[in-house]
């Protein structure tokens, strides 16, 4: 087995694990951060590590434009690029290249599309996918698939699945295998059952070494996300691991992990620290709000985080009203901080049988609102 | 004495020397990091320390607009605010208002402004600028001067001084003495001789824990700035400490030091970091330039900084072309610790009575230039 995956224990429908790879162990559920061009945004990665970070994400296709996969390979690969020695895991660029809507053309063969950055014409084939994350040094690989759009027809969802699914077989043909590396499929199917069906049987015949739930958290609201995360991590292997890509916000991330999904990634906690949106236990707070200028207390009590440590809600208002950087450096700290936390808090208590209370206690709080204003 | 200073070693004109104060000690020659708005630009002030600067410079005008300076002193003042523990400086606020050019009107009482963020009125005084100060628990507090333009006739420059010298005065009489707490008296008289005699006698009569060389850096040129400071500072106290404001490039230093000077402060090292400027002590860099694209090389061999020990030239450089903000970061920490170790080997040579050696150095290396392309 190139990457080996454990399952330590179940506790209804989730699961605690383990995922070895070449560049350490990664605690299962787990959520990665975003490190889109080579660089979690605004972040040293020391200060991504010392968050309780174990993996990250890395786009393909923004590294494959700028600055190119060749140079990434010529430096060492992405770890050594970067600065970042855990474990990596890369997109295959399918997800942004179809987004580019005017830009991009699908084939049976591949996607062409023009880099927005500078019109330069590509081709994007399943192989030429996986050697680009090769060349990144990824661990974990991704299939090449199309994110079916939603909503889509039946028809559609079922042409876009299958197309996906010969992608996925071609994508792992393609894939070196190396011990500690490891290249997972990805279900589509949009929210119809048996698409879904297909599509993991599919994937399944392939035998991959972990199985990604696709199509999601593409404009479908949290109900129908849900309703097909009901059915569909039970369709896939128990034994490997099953990431929900994209996804998301804390509670959509607990009721995944109550659905069963090991694994998560999401831009939320970066991109909010640029919003100046800081998530708590009490849901999210805007720290741009009036509210905050006069506030002594920390904008998370508890919260074991630079900004909450040494600073007040005045402070890091007072840096939000001047643009000043360091606010979005505090904030996208403590926001991956905060969602490391509940990774580490959801595991824990799957470890001590105390998931229930834990995933009441997590929607009590949310729902209550941040604290009284002073 | 509110502020213990003392010369340890001289050097010719050069001075070593050791400042005392309520939150610690500045070895001199010092520089000092320029935290605007109660924040060194992109730096957290864990990451300022570790550059090893001892002593920041805090802007009065940005932080009465921004947070006010009753809010700073009611979060228990600038150093806590901030989270920085050692020795701040700030300077009177009178730089950056003469600077409001249509938004002023200057009397013998004061200045009065409207802010440059929102159009409110405001009346700075010598008296109001030392109370602000004295909220924001600044260690080293300037007197409100007027800041002489470049270029003033003789009569202008004069009568400019003139108004700074009873300005003085009143800033003194307003200070309130405390242990470890300071005040610094400013001179001006632009770049004639008698008039920065006339100030320096007047500032000396009033007796100042400091003396800064202020009217300098203002579009001089560096020639015209060091033909000031061939006698300026003669004329201060032998056992104050001196300032030269707002000074600068790494051999405006190196040539202020050697003519008896022993404090700067300079955005210079924060604002190249955010134009993709480093210093080396090869002279500066722009990593922006396509030579760095696939240099395998740090920004500078042998520096310490996380920048140089971690990444190469090719990273940073494709940080910047993303406009990501780690760029602005690592240049920013980069650049304030090439700006420290300067001051610490300029210290070290005055130590070890090799500081003509270290000059020659200094400027043979700064004009060989940049390392060869690969």
């Amino acid at each position: 087995m190139a990457l080996k995956y454990e399952v330590l224990k179940k506790y209804n429908k989730s699961r605690l694990g383990k995922l070895y790879t070449k560049h350490g162990v990664v605690n299962t559920p787990a959520f990665m951060p975003v490190g889109t061009c080579g660089t979690v945004k605004a972040m040293l990665p020391e200060s991504v590590e010392a968050t309780g970070a174990e993996i990250l994400l890395g786009n393909t296709y923004h590294l494959m434009l700028r600055p190119g996969a060749d140079l990434v390979a010529k430096m060492g690969g992405l770890h050594k690029f970067m600065n970042w020695n855990k474990p990596i895991l890369t997109d295959s660029g399918g997800f942004q290249v179809m987004s580019l809507k005017g830009l991009r053309k699908i084939t049976e063969e591949g996607v062409s599309f023009k880099s927005h950055i500078d019109g330069k014409q590509f081709f994007l084939t399943p192989e030429e996918s996986i050697s680009i994350q090769h060349k990144l040094d990824s661990n974990i690989t991704m299939s090449l698939d199309e994110c079916t759009p939603f909503p889509a027809t039946y028809d559609e969802a079922k042409k876009s699945m299958q197309r996906s699914m010969r992608w996925a077989k071609r994508s792992f043909e393609a894939f070196q295998n190396r011990d500690g590396y490891g290249i997972f499929g990805i279900q589509q199917g949009s929210i119809f059952k048996d698409l879904r069906q297909e599509s993991a049987d599919c994937l399944k015949k392939i035998n991959f070494d972990g199985y990604a739930i696709g199509g999601l958290a593409v404009g479908e609201g949290q109900d129908k996300m849900f309703e097909v995360l009901d059915y569909a991590p039970d369709m896939l292997p128990e034994d490997k691991p099953r990431y929900l890509m994209g996804v998301g916000k804390p509670d959509d991330i607990v009721g995944a992990v109550l659905r069963g999904v090991d694994m998560f990634d999401c831009v939320m906690p970066t991109r909010s620290g640029r919003t100046a949106q800081a998530f708590t236990e009490y849901g999210p707070i805007n720290i741009r709000n009036a509210r905050h200028r006069e506030d002594p207390r920390p904008v998370e009590a508890g919260c074991d985080c630079p900004l909450c440590r040494n600073y007040t809600r005045a402070y890091i208002h007072h840096l939000q009203k001047c643009n000043e950087i360091l606010a979005v450096m505090l904030l996208s700290w403590h926001n991956i901080r905060y969602y490391e936390r509940l990774m580490q808090g959801i595991r824990k208590a799957l470890a001590e049988d105390t998931f229930d209370e834990f995933v009441k206690e997590f929607y009590k709080k949310q729902q209550q609102g941040d604290i009284e204003e002073i």
